[in-house]
């Protein structure tokens, strides 16, 4: 068997090399999961794989492949899963690029965390104490502290409220006694007897429209459940900037946001507690991150000089108070801290993706794009590193869009047309009929339309553009392209379209995010194509396709296979601050580094922006791949 | 008429030099009050002083004087303040000695302070802020600690709290805003404008008894009022041993014992407040000082192992907590501190008593005795210092006395007799009609009835001493000796007597104080005739006559000017800490240092304890002087 076994990368898993099977069945037998729209039909160009070794008991490439390919693509050796077919018997390694592999995407919303030390700032020591005699008279503090720097050389202090339960706790297991410390130098608990095995944190990205918890063995540093909910906040207002302002002008705004969001952590805690056996007060610290405005509202600072020039953060550096003062209910004497953030709309959440990404490390300039309602974006590499925020809005979260919702059941999330058969095809989140379209769908379907021709590069919808019964007149009096048509097949279900309004809110989006992109790298003296890898972080970021994002110019011109997906990398920044006081050290160092640019105060924000309104560009010069596949496809 | 007068020192008033007058009658003319029982008689020997210029211009020693005045007295040129006259014209210097002075005992009640340089651990800084604008976005944080260690050289941390006070506070009085630091190294507060002159803290002693509390302004140094209460612990047990049997025996014992304390101090800081237009808001600090039990109830600790041998205190070390956490009205980002403890018998009020006594910088031995319920010795110099507890009881407090009263209006507080004419005098608080008889009433009738014979080295009243009416039966049964006849005489009135068990009584707390002396002595291997000084704190020890109290063997055997009165001392101590980090720093050296002796560990404990009961000792070459001084008496 050992010499007929085709081996899909990175997962290992495998299946017998059966001629005349094409690979993409291949795929499925082994239980890998590729990236497909047009049925196998090697038209959407989705199933992109590398062959690394037996490519000559493989098809020769075939004329699908060569349209769907790019010339760099196909020298690296890639064909697509659904042309490529065994011809004969023996080994086959192939290797299923990232943008390729569906459900990916899925494993990743947990985020990639780099394997680092477990350094966390809370540990626990196990102390032998001789007891107090008359021939020992030492105090119990005294007793403890010098046994403390005698077993484990730290000198640490006694946290306010500890006090109180040292006498007995030493004396209830014949003077055997655990103590827990914070960062070495703060003695913030004592148990009777052995519990070091117990010590437990929560990390916790607060995000404008979804907190999500991680609970944390800080023992072993696995994470040992996860939770999230909407962010309660939202009943007063969708986007950062609605909350700010309710802040500002209602009475006690700031503390019934405050409220909402201390509740809703209480609640996660409180679940991924349950669901282990364990009590809230076994959590001994939570790190939070968040955009700043979440970061301010959580710790009840006021936010208010976010919302105008010069947008100064109260705060940057990171913070570290006791659970009571928020109100948040894990050890009433453990710690609740954030990381830093780095300026009014680059916030810890920022920082925590910075710290996962590994950027600052980087020998080469990367870039790394968290995108939400406000995209955050770091560039640059260990030599330094400047940052930036757009108001890209809420249209990649399906806000403002006619058939927009967010990334659950239903939602298209992948579009693709073939502009000669006039198809279009649409995949769901769980494969269920549309019942409307998310971020990443609506993104593939500016994209396909822009390159069908639908939409201009103006984005203007071509009313001669000749897609039977699909370009119609909508409600406004505007033009709408319809996605999916099926009006009146069964409840809850309707036409899915993308309206001359969406195309102008995707546009209005992208070219934020591309300002932001392209003064980063002017900053920097150099173009696209002399980045070596985008991060992209977050939801969205890690559900859009990356080649639709390049083609409609929301990322910079660059190969597709160089943008990685790092999936919710606050959360793994977060976790990773939470196991490892030298994490947090970093993200310090970072913050503090970490120049800001204020885009609005650049001279030519204006007229960098108007430009990034265009498909792909106004300047077809800076995508000239795009360019170049807008000249193919017009050749056709 | 400068060459006619005379000078009272220390005090520095003065009156005409009038010949004939007798110098008890010029002090009186200058208003300098003198102590003086026997009306003048020269009989009481109380009144003596210094003449240090002019001695020629007096009359000659009389017998009186000679009776009255041991041959060192003389040697140095002491004279009977109601038998020096003034025989010629011209300047005369006298000096009173603090045993002389009437009324000093009052002024000494807040304690003697020495004058320290300025410290405090809370300090404020002006700043004036560059505002934020586009061109210097930094966050508020960042350019409030950047300032503040550009103008003060301070690089502080923000207190958990106090970053949601930053924003609004930078920008209200457009940019200057003061800071409050703690320690320099933690900044605890931010108010608009200019608050630098506004800096109140609040000094507090929880003696077993009463709760005196003193409120400092930090800006100058200035005490600007005390006040005080009993302790409101006294119904859950009069002594600190009942109270640690109450917090043991009973469900949150401990809570109630610790919210009682804590109501006394805040209704005493609202009353200090009160009186100088403040709120206890405006309070940045509070320092206590107690004995260790006191010390453990205030900060909620338990005491229950200072119960029980080895009674080691659960806390030696200094405390700092925020306001919070013990219920404490004041700044609610404010601190509250204590002083370090000894050991379980010997806690942070000893360590001010210490602090304010100076001895710890003594060249010479001497010692600091702190007489309450429990008495506190310290002994040594510079070089080195040993500390002991005795269980001395209430006894000088005026409990277990027959008669025995707290030393208010009507207290016995003097006591004097003739022997050769069988007269007593008395000397009430406020020179009212007697109502009972306080500490230093006593010791001074155990003193003078010893003296005069009317009872034994041991103790026991002799019946066949002829004081006429004096001398009868108890309703005990026992002897009693009657210092005051006043029965029927009007209401709220009676007799005033000493009965056997008093004496007893009296004799059980002298000899456990004279036990912690002399083992202090025998472990320092010395004489008590080397000790250069003894520091007699609190309220008792400051209005007991220290004749007296050497007379009946509770102070070792040294020249009474040795003696000196440092008044509330703990106190004084307190204040000291709260003026000064220097201060703190020292006590906590001190507290480190400061050997500690279990007296009941000490193999002759019980026969040194046994050889004390007797007056003044069973080894009566330890007070060679009054050994003398009873052989004069039995020699008339």
């Amino acid at each position: 068997m050992a010499d007929k076994i085709t081996r899909f990368q990175p997962s290992g898993s495998r299946t017998v090399s059966r001629v005349d099977a094409f690979v993409l069945d291949l795929a499925r037998e082994a239980g890998v999961s590729i990236e497909s729209i047009c049925g196998g039909s090697g038209r959407c160009g989705k199933c992109k794989v590398a062959i690394t070794a037996g490519e000559q008991r493989l098809s020769r490439m075939n004329d699908n492949e060569r349209m769907s390919l790019s010339e760099e693509e196909m020298e690296t050796g890639l064909r697509l899963a659904c042309q490529a077919q065994v011809v004969s018997e023996g080994d086959i390694t192939i290797d299923v690029p990232e943008g390729s592999r569906r459900g990916l995407h899925r494993l990743l919303a947990s985020g990639i965390e780099p394997a680092i030390p477990l350094s966390p700032a809370i540990s626990k020591v196990l102390l032998k104490i001789p007891p107090a005699t008359l021939k020992d008279i030492r105090a119990d503090d005294d007793r403890l502290l010098e046994m403390l720097n005698a077993e484990a050389a730290v000198m640490a202090n006694i946290a306010p409220g500890i006090h109180q339960r040292i006498p007995n706790a030493l004396r209830e297991k014949s003077w055997v006694a655990t103590v827990t410390l914070y960062r070495k130098e703060e003695l913030i608990g004592i148990d009777p007897g052995d519990t070091t095995k117990e010590i437990l944190g929560v990390a916790v990205d607060v995000g404008t429209t979804k907190v999500v918890a991680y609970l944390l063995d800080l023992v072993t540093g696995d994470t040992i459940g996860t939770e999230s909910k909407p962010n309660p906040q939202i009943p007063f207002g969708e986007d950062v900037m609605s909350r700010i302002t309710y802040a500002m002008t209602n009475d006690d705004g700031l503390a019934k946001l405050q409220q909402a969001v201390i509740g809703a952590v209480n609640a996660l805690i409180r679940q991924l507690c349950d669901n282990v056996g364990k009590s809230p007060i076994d959590i001994l610290e939570l790190i939070m991150v968040g955009n700043t405005a979440m970061h301010h509202m959580f710790f009840g600072i006021p936010p208010i000089h976010l919302a105008s020039a010069p947008y100064a953060p109260a705060v940057r550096k990171s913070i570290s108070v006791e659970p009571n003062h928020l109100g948040i209910d894990i050890y009433p004497f453990g710690k609740v801290g954030s990381l830093p953030n780095i300026a009014g709309f680059v916030g810890a959440d920022a920082v925590a993706v910075l710290l996962s990404s590994g950027l600052y490390d980087d020998d080469k300039i990367g870039m790394m794009i968290d995108i939400g309602t406000n995209t955050e974006i770091i560039a640059g590499s260990r030599d330094g590193l400047i940052s930036c925020s757009c108001a890209s809005g809420p249209a990649f979260e399906g806000a403002h869009i006619k058939h927009g919702m967010r990334a659950a059941t239903g939602a298209i999330e992948r579009v693709w047309m073939d502009a000669s058969e006039k198809d279009v095809r649409v995949r769901t989140v769980d494969d269920v009929p549309p019942r409307g379209i998310c971020g990443s769908g609506i993104v593939d379907a500016v994209s396909e339309m822009f390159r069908c021709g639908i939409i201009s590069a103006s984005g203007k919808i071509n009313s001669s553009s000749e897609w039977p019964g699909r370009i119609r007149e909508g409600p406004d009096g505007k033009l709408e392209f319809v996605l999916v048509a099926q009006e009146g097949k069964g409840e809850g279900e309707r036409d899915v379209s993308v309206t001359q309004h969406d195309v102008q809110e995707i546009q209005l989006a992208k070219a934020a995010i591309f300002t932001g992109v392209s003064t980063l790298l002017r900053k920097l003296g150099l173009r696209s194509s002399d980045l070596s890898c985008i991060y992209a972080a977050g939801a969205f970021g890690t559900y859009v396709d990356a080649s639709s994002a390049i083609s409609i110019g929301m990322y910079p011109d660059i190969p597709p296979e160089r943008i990685r997906f790092v999936g919710n990398a606050a959360g793994s920044g977060a976790r990773m601050a939470l196991k490892s006081v030298e994490a947090r050290r970093l993200a310090d160092e970072l913050s503090r580094k970490v120049e800001y640019i204020e885009l609005a105060s650049e001279e030519d924000f204006q007229s960098e922006f108007a430009k990034a309104m265009f498909l792909p560009h106004r300047e077809l010069d800076r995508f000239p791949t795009v360019a170049r596949a807008i000249g193919q496809a017009a050749d056709r």
